[in-house]
């Protein structure tokens, strides 16, 4: 039992390193960046306010589990923003490599039953195929599109994003995993690029 | 529909304060005071990783819910730490009526129904009796004491906090939800009083 514990909180404590792994979103009030781990607890939180537009075959709960471990491989990696490098760098075979390394790492720290399941659930999220995975992807992309409404412009101005592109990197993928979502909330995003 | 995605998004956007609401505990490296809302997550992430120290009769999904919901509250009344002004401050009554206008505003931006259901959440975890509950405080008084722990001492030091204290104040508390729990937190924290 006392092996148990020591693994347990050694992953804990390794954890709370992802509330220094900074993104490019801002908080809504554009007052600093926001960190991973808080924007994981916004995520697991739009989840449980936003269940009612998934579709009828997603378990919140379990997409709530996706959320609060879905960036833990940012502690190595760094948050890599999905408008940087043109488009190209968030997705890139060696962001996906790096992750994987640090998936490895960072869940290998729990004892093997808790590391099988939580890498489990983040394979699942990243292949992004059930459709748990699929609203979980889609609130990840909703929520950046409302701090930077709030925040007057945010990563789109920062990388000079056009409303095509906001529509094929960002729409699309909230579209597939909510498709009323989106048309609400590409209603409130559409005037800022105008 | 409409109508309902704009109280969401508005409590949604309201919720992201509670990232910029400090507390006395730092993170584990020491480097700055944390916030509630990376807090929040912390937690949800504790109740994933420590569930098999829960009694049987715990739900640990509705736990996680509880505690990404339950510092929401923060966002008017700021943080009050668990050992400043010796411990009395942190359940006064004036703390406790305030959390519920605070309670009453910001649940009260959402739909009725998830206003309703959130509030419930909370109260349940206020009143800290059913089983679900008395977990999910005991993971609140566990998590700043491996903070403080790392940390070299932290809102201990700060508030020269005694053993006896820690004991009545937070090992109780622990204890009472996870009594194998605070057996091992207890051995960790003891040589950092001596």
């Amino acid at each position: 039992m006392s092996e148990r514990l020591d693994r347990q909180f050694a992953f804990l404590n390794e954890a709370d390193r992802l509330k220094s792994v900074l993104r490019a979103t801002t908080l809504v009030d554009g007052s600093r960046p926001e960190n991973s781990g808080e924007h994981s607890w916004h995520l697991s939180l739009y989840a449980m306010v936003l269940a009612d537009h998934a579709p009828a075959d997603v378990a919140i709960d379990r997409v709530i589990r996706m959320l609060i471990l879905h960036d833990l491989v940012k502690i190595d990696v760094g948050d890599v923003p999905i408008h940087s490098a043109n488009g190209a760098a968030h997705a890139s075979a060696d962001t996906v490599a790096a992750e994987q390394r640090a998936a490895d790492r960072i869940f290998g720290l729990l004892p093997p039953d808790l590391a099988a399941s939580f890498r489990a659930l983040w394979d699942e999220f990243e292949a992004a195929e059930t459709p748990d995975a699929v609203f979980a992807k889609s609130l990840d992309r909703v929520q950046p599109v409302m701090a930077n409404l709030q925040s007057g412009g945010g990563t789109w101005a920062t990388y000079n994003v056009t409303f095509d592109q906001l529509e094929s990197r960002v729409g699309a993928k909230i579209a597939r995993g909510a498709p009323r979502l989106w048309e609400w909330v590409r209603e409130k995003a559409r005037p800022w690029f105008d």
